[in-house]
């Protein structure tokens, strides 16, 4: 199992993801194939250069934060962004991750990989976790802000096949995100996608509401990219607070620092602010283009890289992109053979 | 100052939102109209209506939670939620709150009252404080799911004289919550609106994103009603799930309990879930309407009842309606009177 990691992206490159991605290579038996300024690399990875399965690809270009996606991708074919995708997509590496320029990332996974026949717009899984231990797929977290029903039934089926391999759930609950739980609530979008999801062979819950994230009522909560980015950056805002609020009491005093530590502990509070930490899930899974993409997030401290990387093993070994263009092969030839129910909505 | 309260709408009525209109009469120093069954308020409100200036409005209909709001409120004239928004109009009482059926609160106020000129979408205005005492409010938290940019627009200025009034901040600081800081992010609606916030001459400081919003990066953060009702339904989950592993916490033992309350209060924990406490607002100002309306939670106690008629005093005393007239007259003026920033989008 080969990782490909961008060290050039992200709020604090190169040094925290150099770091993340050393403890990932040892802790998960795996080979590296950082991508960055060579001497930079040089310089951080040190002697665990020589230690461990690591392989150095020299980037000189660089996708900056701000920059237009696609331009970017376009005018920067020696990015790491750009170089990292193309290793995916000649098989010379199992997954790529990235911190950097999201929409860089996105469109490097559409015009290289490419999409999976018969998905039209792949999406952005994120795995939260806001009670402890208990995790759920938020399904788009982001990449799509202007979807149609159609793509929300995609990103149903995306989900159901990442939370059945990837949380190893046997049957998820699919819940569609709603402003009520009643079939006749909501917005022309979620009332035309609740109509599609009943039809699929989903394990189609219903709506769910903003409440019911934390209740963990659905293992995949499907919604449109503009609400999900909102929804997991309002989670991770409050982690941040809470592990600020934390930290400030460990400040105050050391006394109290330590019967905080037992007690949060006691209470479950310890884990569940760690499930809030968006270091602890490390990264979104791009679902639908052909190959593993983990997009981490740009505050990324080396944890979250280590976490991201793991994420991208579990990824790639599931082989879940294979996993989706058979789900869709099967349902595609469902719908031809005469069942309704299975048949994709048009374009 | 006399408040209406529906004693007849809410998961815990009538006895929770009885005991919690009585706490509030005697802090506020308020007058109350009950609206219910008589009999019932009777039996709860027992000696309390020969201490306190109470008077009891019977309500022979009741109308239920999953009913269709417009109907609701055309065939039930003897409802709580019609009589009490009718004693608005009269000038019978102040303010009315309840925690019924929130479709057919709004659509009571919209037909009885009616929308202050100007307003083409009034919006429910919530209170929300993520880190201890620091309030921003949310507009719209759920009246109109589907918005177009001219009403995104209109949301700010309501929320704008909403927050200088009852939060009593001096300029409010506007964020359009969107996903992604940049001007040139977003979906349509947030695009275009943030070209209309732009031009306004409203303290716009440009588009906030999920994260920001426990940071306290904006005063008002407006957003159409469906994103707005699943981040305030998000908050709350977390806020529910925080109080609970507390009391998980206190359960075990109750050595750890107080050593937890003092702990928690160093931290700041403490009242930091009381922000995130729905409870600790009381309810959400429908913004727009000729009169005061209060929709509170429904499942409201009888500290969030109370809560919210304190709300609902505030917010009659300030005569924030009547300054919502003033306001858009003011600006219709200017627009008419040549200043082309000040002119509204048309319908």
């Amino acid at each position: 199992m080969i990782i490909a990691v961008d060290v050039d992206g992200g709020d604090y490159a190169p040094k925290e993801i150099i770091k993340g991605a050393l403890k990932a290579a040892q802790e998960y038996k795996i080979g590296l194939i950082l991508l960055g300024k060579k001497e930079v690399i040089h310089v951080h990875a040190g002697h665990y250069l020589k230690k461990l399965p690591i392989e150095i690809v020299h980037c000189p270009q660089t996708v900056t934060f701000n920059e237009h996606a696609v331009e970017a991708i376009k005018g920067k074919p020696k990015s790491a962004i750009v170089i990292g995708t193309s290793l995916v997509k000649q098989g010379k590496a199992d997954a790529f991750i990235s911190a950097g320029n999201t929409g860089a990332v996105l469109a490097a996974a559409f015009f290289i990989l490419g999409k999976i026949e018969g998905v039209e717009r792949p999406a952005l899984g994120a795995i939260i976790t806001t009670r402890p231990h208990i995790p759920s797929l938020l399904i788009d977290a982001g990449a799509n802000a202007e979807c149609r029903p159609n793509h929300l039934d995609e990103f149903a089926h995306l989900g159901n096949i990442y939370a059945k391999q990837v949380l190893g759930l046997e049957n998820p609950r699919i819940g569609l995100l709603n402003n009520g739980e009643e079939e006749a609530k909501g917005t022309k979008l979620t009332l035309e996608t609740h109509q599609l999801l009943k039809k699929s062979k989903l394990n189609f819950i219903g709506n769910i509401e903003g409440h019911d994230i934390s209740l963990n009522k659905a293992d995949v909560i499907v919604t449109d990219g503009f609400t999900g980015n909102i929804v997991l950056k309002t989670l991770e805002g409050l982690g941040d607070a809470l592990l600020k609020v934390r930290k400030v009491g460990h400040a105050i005093d050391s006394a109290a620092h330590l019967r905080g530590r037992a007690l949060l502990a006691d209470v479950g509070l310890g884990s569940m602010v760690k499930g809030m930490d968006f270091e602890e899930c490390g990264g979104a899974c791009l679902l639908g283009v052909k190959g593993t993409i983990i997009v981490a997030h740009g505050r990324s401290h080396a944890r979250a890289i280590k976490n991201a990387i793991g994420l991208a093993k579990r990824t790639a070994e599931k082989g879940v992109d294979k996993l989706i263009a058979e789900d869709i092969k099967s349902r595609t030839k469902a719908g031809t053979e005469g069942d309704p129910k299975n048949v994709n909505t048009p374009v």
